[in-house]
């Protein structure tokens, strides 16, 4: 069958998520979406000397890093709606970096100065020296405007933003709150791969196109982005640290249990420990802080109501 | 192929994993055991109201709480060796509990008081009410004796302990360091089905069998233990708090992968960011502390040298 998809380049990206830019694309929910996104120097490292050329300055506003590709303004979006943006595909650029520096990271001072190294992605591997890694395609921003400020694309929050969640990849349907009329929806900042706690601060940074669907639940905004794959629901936060950012979605996922199981909050607590998983997004010790998920299996999946 | 099983019961169990203990078994590496153990309040809570006859105090410097059945002496283990522990098999009692308290978790005041509920096991399912969840055995409590002081078997530390790692299962080999002559090994508290993070400080607690293979590694003891999947390398640490956990692990993994893979610190680091995962054990806000471990990739398994 036939049928449109909304075509957006990458020839401007942003670095903020901001509810008073004008959109680059209208478009309709439901419907798709191909989108280009730059890697975390917007495409400009090329040559790990390009580094010092490219690095951001956290002293600003609006870092220039981990930019992302939008807004895209959904006609119809209003505030208290869901955006669901379901991840139909991912197709990665041929070659991506990472970087290790002395003063980011959940180990401090690993190395004297930033070594950064370009990892050709060739035949679904990441060619690290003489070394092959499998790709973990994943995407690292994504993000409603908030509805007062705009937000630097390098942070995290209740609109979403620098989760980098490894779940958020092809096959999961991302549940983002609608803050302003149209949603001004953003995405980008690829990684080829990227471990849980993104442990450097790096994954293998990378552009790409990514391929989405979106659509409208309409007065089903929750507090903060949540996700839905195959098998697991799976809330998300963001803080400072870790136990914080823990603590919101453990809070979150024991509503989300509450209302679909209609259980007690002593059960939903009960049900958590035994069955659901904390999982730990990025924890790379920056000014970002610490991006933390918790997951649970759903009913139709091993885990069946009697 | 006919072979010895060196065969324990739990009609007598430890709170202390202690280097004086006198062993219940000796025997001789590479040597299989099958070892009973109880659920981590030594089979007494049978009904929910047994909950305050049973509950330990933490005044106590050996809480009579999450019981190890040992210590088997390993013949010929000397401190510096690693004592390597496969996982054969787990088989589980007909039913555990789970129990949830205003004052133990990531999050505090859920409940107003402790709720208890039995869990019936049966045909590898748990029976929450009506709710039914696949098993995922695995073993909370793994421990050498640690050289000097006994520590109760509560407790997490460099000589393994309550680790309450979910890779802890079937197939799985667990490295312990010998710190005495003998080794001093004990093993206990299992869960039907825990979730990484344990949120309330309670899996499915139960009682059962465990089936295992015992080898010893001749002056390979690492600082902490380690586990070996197919698939992963997997490193563990614990302390009072998230960050100094995970800090450890990490470390650990990083020089585990200098020496495999020949790497720089760098570049081990790099790897790690981009390849490597870290999780959560048991982060449940008691004086416990916070387990945590680094699962890495094995080269082969999807993790190929060039």
């Amino acid at each position: 069958m036939a049928h449109t998809i909304h075509f957006l380049d990458r020839s401007t990206v942003s670095f903020a998520i901001d509810p008073a830019a004008p959109p680059r694309l209208e478009a309709t929910a439901p419907c798709e979406l191909m989108i280009e996104t730059h890697d975390a120097r917007s495409g400009k490292l090329r040559r790990p000397e390009d580094e010092t050329l490219t690095a951001p300055s956290f002293a600003d506003r609006f870092p220039r890093t981990n930019p992302a590709t939008g807004p895209v303004r959904v006609v119809g979006a209003e505030p208290g709606d869901a955006l669901v943006v379901e991840v139909l595909r991912i197709d990665l650029d041929d070659y991506g970096f990472v970087m290790v520096k002395p003063d980011a990271g959940l180990l401090q001072g690993v190395v004297n100065r930033t070594e950064t190294k370009i990892l050709p992605v060739i035949d679904g591997q990441v060619h690290f020296d003489s070394l092959r890694l499998p790709i973990r395609p994943m995407i690292g921003v994504m993000a409603t405007a908030p509805a007062d400020e705009a937000i630097g694309t390098a942070y995290i929050g209740r609109h979403g933003g620098n989760m980098d969640n490894n779940r958020v990849t092809v096959g999961t349907r991302v549940h983002l709150p609608v803050r302003v009329p149209g949603a001004s929806f953003y995405v980008g900042d690829l990684h080829a791969s990227m471990g849980d706690g993104e442990i450097s601060g790096s994954g293998v940074e990378i552009g790409g196109r990514v391929h989405l669907r979106l659509a409208l639940e309409k007065g089903a905004a929750r507090e903060w982005p949540w996700l839905e794959t195959r098998d697991h629901l799976i809330t998300t936060a963001a803080a400072p640290g870790f136990d914080e950012a823990a603590e919101i979605a453990t809070r979150s996922m024991m509503a989300l249990l509450g209302e679909r199981l209609g259980v007690s909050p002593g059960d939903a607590f009960a049900l958590l420990s035994i069955a659901g998983d904390v999982k730990v997004n990025q924890h790379c010790r920056t000014r970002i802080g610490s991006s933390v998920r918790v997951e649970f299996p759903k009913l139709n999946a091993g885990f069946i109501r009697g």
